[in-house]
């Protein structure tokens, strides 16, 4: 067997989220994923340190959405950054992935380990955020609450993204969110 | 040995924690709390459930804030309702139990299997109140926005409550952190 293989990546991720959700992510091994992608364990290893990865990548999400918060310009507002952050998702969150993406939901859902380890990455991802804000010069408290309200545009749209009576591309559906938590936070009194 | 024990919940708590930040959470049992408190195991296990319960205790913080929210006036505003929920932790969060929760924090900090408990309980308290929200009429995204803001309130105002320089009152500082974040609020764009 070749030592490069097309698509590896992708294919032992559709691998591993079908078998997830046919037989539960703990009923899962490593080996079956790799077979089912028609390819081998250690393949599997050079794309992924364990299953839990397949799910939850290294970081890759937090990095996007601080980074474009650190490089939106420096006339933004704290808001006008999160905007920019929510940009930077849709570039990678096309219409090619939300199947997938939905799927993941489903699988994370129902294993309670994993719904734990979404929660950690929710709160690195706030940390994050929190940490770019204060990079372009916000202050705190206004930093902490800009990136806890920036998670919170990005999770409605996430939601409203992978639901299946959904249409529109997830740029579409953040900068909506995003409209509609700023008109609610008139609302907070 | 008396089935009733004065104080036997607080002697419990305090002796878990003294044994935690000595010796580690994971490396103490059950029968050394009871030994340390003077009591007996069964002592213990009719006050809390295993030691972890020791620590987050069963959900009372959730049904404090969210009941607050409830009991509102009607004519409270989300953040004027988020007020009344801190001013009801501040009537549980009396000087007396400052070094304790002091404690708490730290042992939580030095443990991933405590963090991760710490960050369901977020998401269960920002549920809570996020329905408590919705029965008032307060609607989506209003509702969970003002349960998000309410939540980082209450965590800024814990962390300066229990730092070792502060020495005022819980309620005093989460007046002081809610009406900053109402300020940051403004500055968001």
């Amino acid at each position: 067997m070749a030592r490069w293989e097309p698509n590896a990546h992708e294919r032992l991720a559709s691998a591993a989220i079908e078998l997830f959700l046919q037989q539960g992510y703990e009923n899962t091994a490593v080996a079956e994923i790799a077979e089912r992608a028609g390819l081998t364990k250690s393949t599997f290893f050079r794309h992924f340190t364990d299953k839990r990865e397949v799910l939850f990548g290294r970081d890759e999400l937090s990095r996007l959405l601080a980074g474009a918060i650190t490089a939106a310009p420096a006339s933004a507002t704290p808001i006008g950054a999160i905007g920019a952050a929510l940009d930077a998702a849709a570039a990678v969150f096309g219409p090619e992935r939300r199947d997938w993406a939905r799927n993941r939901q489903a699988v994370i859902t129902a294993t309670s380990e994993l719904r734990e380890r979404e929660l950690l990455k929710r709160a690195s991802l706030v940390e994050a955020m929190t940490g770019a804000m204060r990079e372009r010069g916000v202050r705190d408290p206004v930093a902490g609450l800009a990136a806890e309200f920036g998670y919170l545009a990005f999770e409605n749209a996430f939601k409203r993204w992978i639901d299946p009576a959904g249409r529109d591309a997830f740029g579409e559906v953040a900068r909506e969110e995003l409209e509609s938590l700023r008109e609610a936070i008139t609302e907070l009194g």
